[in-house]
């Protein structure tokens, strides 16, 4: 527990601070943001914002979760890597994107196909070695079962390990396309990713910590978990939730700098690998339900325009909806949290109501 | 546990859903409010935007507290009754406050002396009747001794009870005064007030939940707590909560509504009453950081003013001082949440890292 404190207080404070001086340093090189073509009009005034700020988001995550195991003495976890591995990776190549948007002075980065052949290359990486490193206890950081709030019966490997492996590389692939991919969407309003991340990482660090409580290993029931390094885990989500609530001050409505695909591919990786490690994938859906409303509503938007030719919100992703119904930008972020809130909320409950019933 | 999820799902639905209808029937009878005549010009648009907004937060808490108990079967507590007649009565004198105000056209409502009375009327009454209810294990709602995470030795009774009467109710009258003041002044910007009341209620839905598991009662040990009624006070705190975030939706900038003296008053009865009687009144200076900070500021400003005829904040309290700086009125709104959310996770930090240190 000193852990995940020191953790999140550590990331806060870098956060913090370090963003005015990323700022000052983006702005020296004249490195600023250019908006898509395709958003509301009112947004163009935003040009110029400097951007790629996930930069601290990630980096302040690193620093504290390193400086945590240092002031703890104690080795990191091989979950908690994975989780930060997988963070940094999609965040690098969301940050190749930034930068040759910025560098070429262009909207668009990174051809599709390079971005995906990046983020496939990462989430592979992250896949395979996230069934290898069994402990004492025989538990990896993943397992190919798919988990809801802890691993169910449907086990990929059901036709044994080696399709189990693809399948579970395909799946994981899966979580981690879609959870970064709503973060990026989401991240379309000043302060939006950055104020449901933090809550979404603040569930996770409940769910670590709870996890590590009633872990089998250690104090095994008909109702514990099998997560291989719940605690460190927990000191991973303490990091990027202190990252982002620090990030949150300047990012925050009129937003001094943007995160950029750097911060919000980063983010979107995170939160899959926790959901993957802490096997609740399935909860994750509804813990991250705002990326996941806001992913829909696109879908949504294409599939009806494409058959009906009309438009079934007035623009997507949902946020921009409503600014088109004459919200203020900063009615829809507001209320945009509280909706995140609520989902963190209700994936919580679910997951304490579970434990509840029965096991007593 | 089930009863802390359904206060806190009910409360923010009731307030969710009630605050639009209240408004509604606020503007059918023309209630509008009038700004103060001493904040920044710009706030002077305000006019007529309904306020009494409060009676929605209390009256969601009340509906949901009760609710929770028909459903789980149990009678509320005396400690949970206690801090909801607080809440209610400090309520009730903003209420008049504020109807006077609307009603005769005017900003100022109650005379200071009729608004003193009521306010003392509540608090002593709240104070004398939180040392009687003695349970089987001789713990009473409150205690005459002061408290940081849990009484200490400093006693308000060591000349006896009856001097310790007198002392506790001065001392809870003043927690009480202190406290919903200084939720009235931070109430001066669209959701500030509520965003930070929601957090500081959270932080005590923790404390209650923790010392309820950590009770002397069921779980002696070096550092229990010596809490009459935790698990009840968790209920009270996550009513208190919801009604907060679901005020929030239409509070939150351009609010619709305000939520006036009835709520400044009621949420800051209701956090000193927690303060009170979950023995963390020293704790709740860190808790309920930003009401203390904004107080501070305005005593700061008086009183630097009086003696040097300088203002030494551009404008008190604080957050004036920020949009006088030329902050927007939404960003210093946000940085104060931020600041909110830090004070409630440090007091949180501290109340935890206590009963860490020495306790294995």
């Amino acid at each position: 527990m000193k852990g995940v404190l020191v953790a999140a207080a550590t990331s806060l404070v870098l956060a913090l601070l370090g963003t005015p001086w990323f700022i000052k340093w983006l702005v020296k090189k004249q490195y600023g943001q250019f908006i898509r073509d395709d958003g509301p009009t009112s947004h163009r005034t935003k040009r110029g914002t400097p951007t790629m700020g996930g930069t601290v988001i990630v980096g302040a995550t690193l620093a504290a979760y390193f400086l945590s195991h240092l002031v703890l003495g104690t080795w990191p976890s091989v979950s908690g890597l994975l989780v930060l591995f997988l963070m940094t990776g999609l965040a690098l190549v969301g940050f190749l994107d930034d930068f040759i948007k910025i560098s070429r002075q262009r909207s668009l980065g990174l051809r599709t196909k390079q971005k995906l052949l990046g983020q496939g290359l990462v989430g592979v990486t992250f896949a395979v070695l996230a069934l290898q490193f069994e402990n004492a206890g025989y538990r990896t950081p993943a397992s190919t079962a798919i988990s809801f709030v802890r691993d169910t019966q449907f086990d990929l490997a059901f036709a044994g390990p080696a399709i189990g492996l693809v399948l579970f590389v395909l799946w994981a692939n899966f979580i981690i396309t879609a959870m970064s991919n709503g973060a990026n969407l989401t991240d379309g309003l000043d302060g939006l990713a950055t104020g449901a991340s933090t809550m979404i990482f603040g569930a996770y660090l409940l769910i670590g910590i709870w996890t590590s409580n009633q872990n089998c290993q250690t104090n095994p029931g008909l109702k514990c978990y099998e997560v291989r390094d719940s605690l460190d885990l927990a000191i991973v989500a303490a990091a990027g939730m202190g990252a982002c609530f620090g990030f949150l001050w300047w990012n925050a409505s009129p937003a001094k700098i943007f995160m950029g695909d750097t911060g919000s591919l980063g983010l979107g990786g995170a939160i899959a690998g926790l959901a993957i490690t802490t096997r609740t994938e399935f909860l994750s859906v509804i813990l991250a339900g705002l990326f996941v409303l806001e992913t829909l509503s696109v879908l949504i938007q294409v599939s009806v325009f494409k058959t009906t030719r009309k438009r079934f919100f007035r623009m997507a992703p949902l946020h921009h909806h409503f600014e088109m119904l004459g919200w203020e930008q900063i009615t829809v972020v507001i209320r945009f949290w509280i909706i995140a809130g609520l989902f963190a909320a209700l994936g919580l409950g679910i997951f304490y109501a579970e434990w509840v019933v029965g096991s007593t």
